[in-house]
């Protein structure tokens, strides 16, 4: 950590803030030059308050030249983690994983012909929303526990691990037998939803807040390492703009950024990052070129009809059509 | 609602979605030009899917050209939505409100002496964070229950109401003696949480997310009125932008837009919004004088050694300052 | 500056990176840590190339800690810059102004008629677009010189000092005899334009590009008094964000920023910010408070037929009723 | 064009509005509703002045239904346009260019090395830059005439064609003997600068500006095909967000949106996009895959005392092997 005084500093107010680090066990370093005094910090940062030194009157700015997190920086823990999410399907460390399936569970007969459609296609997890974070009260919001219930059974008869999205604390018993549990965009922040998580030892598929940047991403990833569970997938799922050509942004940079800077795999959801179908095969076979470790993508038997984001799913031809290209692209993605 | 035609749609389509709109009750009026056919739809269209009619062929585009909310909107609730607080406190239709408080309640003392001080000020209400959402697990992160009872009896001493954050619906039952509860902004689009508000009949502040639109900030809103809760006060308090120089972007014009879009009473949060206790006056200012119905401030006895977001603290001096510049405004500010 | 080196790092790159940085006449401090080495840099670093910097090997992040820039800064020059934009008209140091017209110079007479009206309001100075920045080839591009004669005539006939929008360097000559030389937001780093007018000693109005941060205005504006003009007038017009409600974001905080980092007086255009006609009375209302030093606004005679911006355009009855409303303000404004 | 009336729309009003709309030969068609009224036109809307409209004191919203562009619309011209560069080097329609060099020239011997490096590795345009936009009037501002002398000394010594920006239209017959004259992102809006290039027979590299939206590029190009020149190459190089860890954000998604909504061949600058030499890989990876006709990427024999923007290029080396990734990647790329 650097902290820049302002002109002329006085000199009792210096020495304070000194002693007062000093007692942090950090290292003080001070560097005094013609027209400016810095203070170099070396040490264990990560529990000093930044905001709080700056609002010292000597003090102009501080800089943290140290990642805030610790579990999930590759520095720390150089070797790719791979995350077990059912026998003989990993994703990270080479293992490439493509989650499919409908936006959300309308009904058995639905969820068992996109299961079969998209397995034979060559997806090994089913994806499919019970409870949907939906912007408006008057909008489907899933079928709930049944709605789960559809898809473990469908787990079951097909032999296919599911992932589903979890809402809120209360539901957790709900989720035993679902292999991955996702924390949607919305609740990317919803730190105790995080911690209960944590303690868990489910994989997690952990999904970038619509205006989160990528450190607050990995902060958040850091919430459930630090309770024990580092069974993680970081998502890629479209951030906000001043762009309106595509709902959001899909921010294809942050799969070769989050590789350097974390040891966990990640994914990218085409269909949500750009809210349209026509937009999922190019940018499914983008982000594959950039290394992500897996794709998920909403697929459904008739989008036209689909009870919600019919818009943004792939007919079950289209999804195949998508497989086909991504597996002649896999081969010769980046560090690959 | 309107429906964009792609050139040369089959006429088979045209008719199918057509019939399929009358069955939702819907007037539909199409209108053929040279180039381009567009159906327009009168009626009821708010539990209409843009989204699936988007999916359809011969579909290009599809416009809402209502506001997606009801019950929060000015056009069917034309008077202003008054809160009560307490007896004599109330906020909205000309009553304007300061709630003032530290970030974190730290103690018992720290909270009663803060409180004096900004009720002499002339806030009439206390703020304090008892739950707080911190970006890092490693970050304090409130006293929890504790802080709640701290609050609390600050409450009966002082005889101020008190505002507080939840962050987890199991935490309800605490909140049963705090007079406002705030929604922070990581949670605005915590639906299941907004729903259980609804449920309750407290006055709720919800905060506008950091990258939420308005109109989400109102379909937020109308979640919880959908309950039958319509004791709700709209926060702003800053939105992402790629500007680094302040912390958000405190976006102001969202006050006069809101005004005319609700009825719901709106205040404004200088401190979150910009980060830094230096341009909180200036920005209190500002929200007061286009007619925002309040302000709510963080106020720190000793902003240097706050646990948390210390950088955007004033302390008592200031605030005390700060009341009297916004009391000089207030009688000649927009719509006054 | 503070270069962060990578872990481990080469010992020999080390000294040749010291040795190249002593060059040039840097004092340079290696602070070694257990983990983490820094280069703490004391001196003019203004010429150093943090970019290149960041290409080697060694090093992992490099922080400025100085402004990049120095004639614009209020750290080198504490007194407020007075523009003196025609005797008896002067802005910052305390003078507020206030310009107000039409978005487009139609016509002589229209012209005419709108000066003596927003005169008699209380507006000081001229407004009028003669050379149009339109995104579209196809809408109306202005009236050209034949605008700028219009305005040169009615500042003649009623004694108003004008301003009015350059949009090539080639066209100079035809400004001789307009008072301020305003440079749009699409033109805020059109380097080579901002040379020229650093070349002569004409009032200049800076507008903030549409997602350009407060530091990169500063530095537009340090390009022009790095010529020799220091008359120079910053101008926030709204910035570009995901919110779809107001056409931009118009950032009020960025008056008190600009006011502290810069000694340039400060206007606001409440027009173009918010692109709504309702919302530019609340917003102007809401700089005053801020502290600025002045306003911009479009006014038009006859809004709906007004041939560019009609939207944002006051009627000559709300503009008398705004500067009634802002002169109420004004006493009671922040650091007045 | 469909105009929507506020609530009880006064009658001659309407009856007003609607004859001046038939005036401008537009189809009128109005739809009543219980709640709402809604004016449908159909017919050429582009000289319509949608701003105009919306302050009609009866008209809430109008909202276009028509994209503003046409010379640059796939809709009226399906085929993909192909821009011949120099014999045997075409770009769009299948034809894939790779253009590389220095981000400025520095010298004659650093010009050609590079250049001989890049065609090695097969690029088969060579970049430099001679006049450089940078954001501080004390930076190097690139060797201007000289510097394009020395681009064109290399074009005749080695026979590649050259790529080279332009900042001001005095500048223009500086580029007779440049191959493609790059407007670069902060001059997209420069309306007189497109006008001028539209006049020209040249290709035209028009870079996306850093918060222009995808239709303000496209009406951008709009401005030069109105005046008579179609052989333009649109650039996507990234776009300002709130994301700190990329200087900006690579849209990648506008590739394919661009390609489905202009015939215009679309290119990718993943040096500018990123800013980070670690990240041109992959993202020009990316870029491949989702269908972009070319690249544009910098490359220095000596990034760390590269004079410019050294973060960002890639040593000889590093291009060489790039070049190798994209060639297994292309075969497979979308639309391919």
């Amino acid at each position: 950590m650097v902290i820049i005084l302002r002109d002329n500093p006085d000199q009792k107010q210096i020495d304070s803030l000194v002693s007062w680090l000093k007692e942090k066990n950090l290292d003080v370093h001070i560097i005094k030059g013609a027209d400016q005094t810095i203070i170099g910090l070396i040490g264990d940062t990560s529990k000093i308050d930044m905001d709080s030194i700056k609002t010292m009157e000597i003090v102009e700015d501080v800089k943290r030249i140290q990642e805030p997190y610790k579990n999930v920086n590759r520095k720390f823990h150089p070797d790719d983690t791979i995350v077990d999410i059912a026998p003989g399907i990993r994703i990270g460390g080479g293992n490439f994983q493509v989650m499919a399936g409908p936006c959300s569970v309308e009904g058995s007969a639905q969820v068992l012909s996109i299961a079969r459609a998209v397995k034979k296609a060559g997806a090994d997890i089913l994806r499919g929303g019970a409870f949907k974070p939906r912007t408006s009260p008057y909008a489907f919001q899933g079928l709930g526990a049944e709605g789960l219930e559809i898809l473990k059974a469908a787990k079951r008869e097909i032999g296919m691990p599911i992932v589903s999205e979890i809402m809120d604390i209360s539901k957790l018993p709900l989720f035993e037998d679902v292999d991955i549990i996702q924390v949607g965009a919305r609740n990317m922040q919803n730190f105790e939803l995080l911690k209960e998580l944590g303690r868990t030892r489910k994989p997690i598929l952990l999904k970038r807040g619509l205006s989160s940047t990528i450190q607050e991403l990995l902060m958040s990833a850091e919430y459930i390492m630090a309770g024990g569970n580092s069974q993680i997938i970081l998502c890629e799922r479209g951030i906000r703009t001043f762009e309106t050509a595509t709902r959001n942004t899909l921010d294809i940079s942050a799969v070769p950024v989050l590789k350097e800077l974390s040891h966990l795999p990640v994914i990218v959801d085409p269909s949500h990052g750009t809210g349209n179908a026509r937009l999922v095969k190019p940018m499914a076979m983008a982000a594959v070129a950039a290394g992500a470790d897996g794709l998920i993508i909403e697929v459904h038997n008739d989008p036209v009809h689909a009870l919600c984001d019919g818009a943004q799913s792939l007919t079950l031809e289209a999804f195949g059509d998508l497989m086909a290209q991504v597996n002649k692209i896999l081969p010769f993605a980046y560090k690959r």
